[in-house]
This record gives C-alpha cells, sequence and structure tokens, in this order.
C-alpha cells in the first residue's frame, strides 16, 4: 500500500486488510508509546465539510505517531472561497505536506484530489459515497468483539437505501464471508444489483427481512432512519419508532450480541440499550485511532 | 490529583494548590526545556464557547510539555450540530485523547462531561460559573508579585454582583488568609452568603465598602462594569465613569501596590495606569501557561 | 537578524537575503529530517484574515522544525471580538510564544505589533501593503530556476497599480540587478514614484509596456486583473481577454522561460499553459516550506 491513495474499500485485497487488522492490534497496544515512527512526517487534513468525530480521530493517530497536522476545518476561510479551483487547492497543498486526509461532501472529490496529489490520499468521506476507514472500524470491531467476522450473523438496520455507507460495510461483510441479514422499512432496502454483486462476488450470504427479529443475530449494526426520506411525515413517524432500538425490541436476542453504530446518533437506539454491555459503539469509535495509524503508516510505507 | 478533574477551585485543599504553586515554579523555569515529559500524551481543548486567551494558554501548556492537543473551537462543525447529545460527544471525545480542557457557555457542562469521561477533565470555564485555572493564576500572581498572599491586602474591584468568577477568587484568598476588601458600586455588591461562608469557613478577613479608597491595598484586582446591569443608561455610565481606574483615584495608592485583571479589558482601566509598573496584568496572563502546565502533570500523574 | 522582526522587504539588505537564501538551500534538503532544531519553540501564527495557504506554509515550516503552532484562524473566536484593543491582544499572545506570524487586514497592524511584542514578528501580509516571505519566495524561485537573478530578463504582467505587492517584488528584482519590464493594461501601470526610486537606488534597468511580447524573457510573472477596477464592464472583459497567458500570446517565448504567479490563480492562465513545463507556480509555493524555515531560524538566532 506504501505511496498508493485510499478511496475506496475496494481499492484494497481481503489480505491486505487482514495485514491491516495485525498492524492496527500492534498499533492499539503502544497508542501511549513514547517512541515516534513518524516525528518526520506532516499530515494535512483537509475538512471542506465539518466532522469533528473524523478529524480528531485521524488528527489523534496522527498525533500517537508522532506525526504534525496541519488542520483546514473551515471552506470559507480557504482559497477555494477566493475563486480557486479544487485542483489548484489540492496541488498547492500537496507540496506542503506528506499525505493527505480529505473530507468533501461531493462525490468523487477524493478520487479526483488523488489524481492530482502525489502524495498519498486517504478518502475520510466524499459525501454519501465512500468512507474507507469507517468501514474498516466496522470490520475490525467485529474482529475484535467476535474473535472472526466469517460466519458470524451481522444484522444491518436502518434505512439501507440512503446511508449508502451501508453498501461499503456489505461489501467488507461479503469479502470477509459474514451471515449478513438486512433488514429496513419498506421502501427503504438496499439496492437490489448491489446485493447481487455481493453475492455473486464472494459467494456471500445475504438475506432481506422488513421484521425486527433479532433472536439468531451476533452483531447488529444500526444506522439511522431519516425523516426527510418519507413524503408523508405520520408514515416517517411510524417507522422510526417501530425500527428503534428497544429492551422490547431486543427480547430474545443472544445475552453476547454486540450492537454497532457509525455514530453520531440521534434517538434511534433508547437509553435503556445504551446503557446495557451489549451496546459497544463508543469502543468502536475508539478504534478509530489505531485503524487510522495502521492506514497511516501503510500509505506512508512505513509498516 | 492524578486521574481526578478539576471542575471547580473547590475541588482543592489549600495543601493540593500549595503543591501546584510550588510545581509551577518548576515549570516557569523549564518553559524552553528540550525535554519534554508529556510526548506520549494527546490533550483534546474543546471550547463550545470561543475563548482564545484560555485557548492559546492550555494549548502552549500543553506544547511545552511536548504533549500533542486536538483543538475544537467552533461549535457549529461538531456532531453536536447534527443533534448528537453533549454526553455522546464527551463520550465519544474521551476514546481520543488522554485529557479534556472543556469550556462551555452552560453551567455545570464541565461537572456533566467529568462524570461522563474516564479522562481527567479540567474546566476552562462554564458560563459565570467556574474557571479554577483562573483562580489559579490569580492567587499564584499575588505570591510571586507579594512573595504571600496571608495578610496581604486584597482590594477586588467592580461588578461584584454579576461576575461570578469573583466568588471563587474571595474563597481562595480567604482560604490563604489574605485581608479582603470588595470594593463595588451600590447595587453591584456581592452575595451575602458567599461572604458569610468564607468567613466562617475560613475566620477570613473581608469588608466592604463603596469607596475608591485604596490606600492600604497592596493588591488591586479589577474586573469589569457592563453597562448591561442598569436599567438607566445615565446611571450606567456615572457608576462606569467613577469606578474607572485612573491616575486620579490611585492618588495616595502605595507605590508598590500591583494591579491585576482577568483580561480582556474594555475600558475600565486609564492609559496612564496601563502603562505604569503597577499594571502586572501581562505578566498575569503570562503565568496561565506554567499554571496549566503544573495542572495537566498533576492530573495525568506525572507529578 | 536574530531577535528582529521581518516586517516589510526593506528591512533586509541584500547580503542578509543572500545568507537567508543559503540558509533556505539547507532547509530544503533537510525537510524530511528526523532531527528537530526547535523542539522548545512554540510559534502564533495569528490570522485575523483567513489565508489558508499562508497558514498552511507556516505551520508545515514549523513542524518541520520540531516547533508547536498555536493556530488563530478566525476573528469572530477572539478576544478583539469582545471590545480589547489589537494591542492587549498582541501583549497577551507575546506571553504564551517565542515567535509570532501575523496577518491583518489593515495596512501597518504587523508594524504596529511588532512594536508592541517582545518576542520576533513575521509579517504574513498586511492588507495590501507588505507580505515579505512571499517576495522572498519570488526571488528565491527566480535564483533557483535560473541559477540567478542578475541580469535575467523579468517580466511583471497584469494590474501593477492595485497589485501592490508587486511593488515589493520590483524593489528586490532592483536590488539583486535583473532586467525588469513592467507589463500592464493602461491605466493599472505601476506608480511613477516607485519605480524612480527602484531606478535612483539600485541603478536598475526597468522599463514600462503595454505590449504582450515576451520574446526576450527568462521569467514571466503572472499576477490577477480585477474586474472590479474598471468602471466600464465591457472594457474590462476586453483587457481580461487580452492579458491573459495562452499559448497564442507566449508563441515566441523561449522555449525555458519560467512561469510564476504567487497564486491563488483564477482564470489568467490558459489551461494548455497551465499544462506546459515553462509553469512552475506549484514548485515555487513549495519552496515557501524552506523559506519559513529560514526565516524562522534566522528570527529565532538558531542559524
Amino acid at each position: 500500500m506504501g505511496g498508493k491513495d485510499l478511496i475506496s474499500i475496494r481499492d484494497l485485497a481481503r489480505e491486505e486488510i487482514e495485514e491491516l487488522f495485525e498492524l492496527t492490534d500492534k498499533m492499539d497496544k503502544r497508542l501511549a508509546s513514547d517512541s515516534k515512527p513518524l516525528k518526520n512526517a506532516v499530515i494535512a487534513t483537509l475538512f471542506f465539510e465539518p466532522s469533528t468525530r473524523t478529524r480528531f480521530s485521524f488528527q489523534s493517530a496522527a498525533a500517537r505517531l508522532g506525526a504534525d497536522v496541519l488542520s483546514l476545518e473551515d471552506i470559507s476561510t480557504t482559497s477555494a472561497a477566493k475563486g480557486e479551483t479544487f485542483i489548484d487547492t489540492i496541488r498547492t497543498m500537496d507540496g506542503y505536506c506528506d499525505l493527505i486526509v480529505i473530507r468533501h461532501k461531493l462525490e468523487g472529490s477524493a478520487r479526483l484530489a488523488a489524481d492530482v496529489a502525489e502524495r498519498p490520499v486517504v478518502n475520510a468521506g466524499d459525501g454519501g459515497n465512500q468512507h474507507p476507514t469507517q468501514t474498516l472500524i466496522d470490520l475490525y470491531s467485529i474482529r475484535r468483539f467476535k474473535k472472526r467476522i466469517e460466519k458470524t450473523n451481522v444484522c444491518l438496520v436502518g434505512d439501507l437505501k440512503y446511508a449508502r455507507t451501508m453498501r461499503s460495510l456489505l461489501y467488507g461483510l461479503g469479502m470477509f464471508g459474514a451471515n449478513v441479514t438486512l433488514v429496513s422499512p419498506k421502501g427503504l432496502e438496499m439496492d437490489k444489483a448491489v446485493i447481487s454483486e455481493v453475492k455473486s462476488r464472494f459467494s456471500a450470504s445475504v438475506s432481506e427481512t422488513n421484521a425486527m427479529d433479532f433472536s439468531d443475530c451476533d452483531v447488529l449494526y444500526v444506522c439511522r432512519i431519516q425523516k426527510e426520506r418519507f413524503a408523508d411525515p405520520y408514515e416517517a413517524e411510524k417507522v422510526q419508532k417501530e425500527f428503534r432500538i428497544t429492551g422490547e425490541n431486543l427480547k430474545g436476542a443472544k445475552p453476547e450480541m454486540v450492537i454497532l453504530h457509525p455514530l453520531p446518533k440521534i434517538d434511534e437506539i433508547a437509553p435503556e440499550v445504551d446503557a446495557s454491555p451489549n451496546a459497544r459503539y463508543f469502543e468502536q469509535a475508539k478504534f478509530g485511532v489505531p485503524i487510522r495509524m495502521a492506514v497511516i503508516m501503510k500509505l506512508l510505507g512505513k509498516a
């Protein structure tokens, strides 16, 4: 991976991801180490769209490795505001750093940045499209909490039509041989073409349902349902209530079932579930630091 | 103090503060040292309300110690803007760093953050309530400039009713045995209950006046009078003029009297006083760095 | 230069600039060195006016040297917003760092900051007035690309009346003995008094024209023409079209001619020129890092 870019989870082979996870295990153990392997590196985190969580996670990873950070958080202070093209901005930034982390609301912007920049580029989210380090965190969390991803029963619950990062997760789960159940309200099902591709490419087990039954589930992965997606606000509220994760609809679930969420969450998980030992999403978020340390090390050819 | 939080000056015993001041003396001497005791630490400075001065002072302290900083300055770029709860934000940030510095306009927010976070939390101001490192700077400045706080005659001048951080300072001065005179316009006197508590708890000497007479004063601590506090703008202007610190109303003061101010100041101190050797508030502000170095070292158990 | 300020290019003698360029050569070679000469330094970059490019360039230079950065980017979060004077803000910041980099939209603000601060101050642009490190980058780029500045034929093209940083560049080129041709639309010529001064002080060769003829040109330095400068929008468009750098109007130029631009550029250079090997402005921008490393080292007395 040295010198390459990380734009989509599809840029990585299963073997590369497994290597990355082994490196992540090592990084997790050396979080507070005094020896800093990247003392001579400067990383630019260009957040054309705000995302404190992702930014802090990358910056914390950089700090743990000894790298310095150039942080852009507010698009209104950029040359873009003066009429400069995106390509010119990236070409200039490329001259100031060793690796670029980019978040932008436009799909394809990270790929474009990678084409222009000589330095490695990491996509930290381009619109609703790709956010590969999030997918890596999701897969790594399952591996950590359940020892393996293969044959693990994973339910993806929520709006699977518009939450398009769920497509990347499905792809990753298929690649690692998980048994996936897609649970969504009627009308918010995942795109059939995406499911077909994952099934045929990885001979993956993927089933679909509109029912909130988690009796066989090992890992429950929750994402939001947005009211704006419904024409009828009454319908929206009804569906939101029905698909909310509560103590009630988790009755019958395995006691050791793990609940994950990409965060931030709003009200899709009830307080009693939030307080349960099954809820592991804050630990999941924490893995963002060692995962991103591993990605940075790999792309800079230091691992 | 290792592993604990610093939310209010009341969290500290006099002995702990004295230890902190000795550590501050040491920190002040090693500001530009090449050896960095906190190379492996990451500190998050979460400023939900802007305060460049306090933020820079904490970040400078972190840098002098070799720690890295994750800096949040603009609430509009946070997940809070997406509807996430304050508690979720803190729980996530807690996973990315070793110590949290928080400033928030709501009273009690720092205490809430401390309850939620596993990492030590330092309150850098929660509304009009507490700002313990400012109180430490104030006490330390008196100790540095006057050799001791005990028996020193300290006048607190200005709006003592609404400038509630003055209550913490009074508490600290009482704890250290200073002779305090409270000088405020009629109607802006300090809350009687606060005075009573300090008197009875520390057998402190606290007197009150509305007169600008500083003939016995060793340390003059000035804070603002805000026009908005008066119903009548004519009355406001009259009081502001009368309580402004000028060469005129300092006639008769001891030549070695020290003037302190928490800064920023607007027009409550006249230019001729600003230029006098008695004005020591920029040195006072500068002590913010070694004080915060000492606090960070203590809370991380490194001192 | 140790302990001094850098406010205007006129603060430097030719010998000092040459020393700085030799140091820049060294800095350029040690960009990724693990040894950090300024581990104990804290640099405040106070951008009262946004400029991501300049800020990143200074922050990258600081990082390469091992120095820490306190970054102010948004004036709305400063004490200035609370009514504090600029002088008070600078005096406070002066107590938190070892060197101040300042950008402000008001002319003379950097000089004022330098008068108030005990620490060295670098002007990173004060309105349309001075931006000395940009002039140093421009001169250094010519020296790097053309081996020497003396006797090199340099054309400055564009709005030379309002783009006042061009005056500093003309001054620098005169000082180093370049042959300068000033090319501008009618009505946007450079101030005659500035030209006279450079001619008489350095016996410099400076000629003026309104014609886009670059047959003798070694270095073409392009700056923008702003529509707002014209009373008549039709006239503005006509002039912009005529003064745009295109493959067409570069016919007859020397094949090894170098094109420079301070960036950001909008549409004053055509895509075919942008893609040509003559276009060197992104390399020019990149020199901003070693130049600023050299300036910081000099002002901190570490070179």
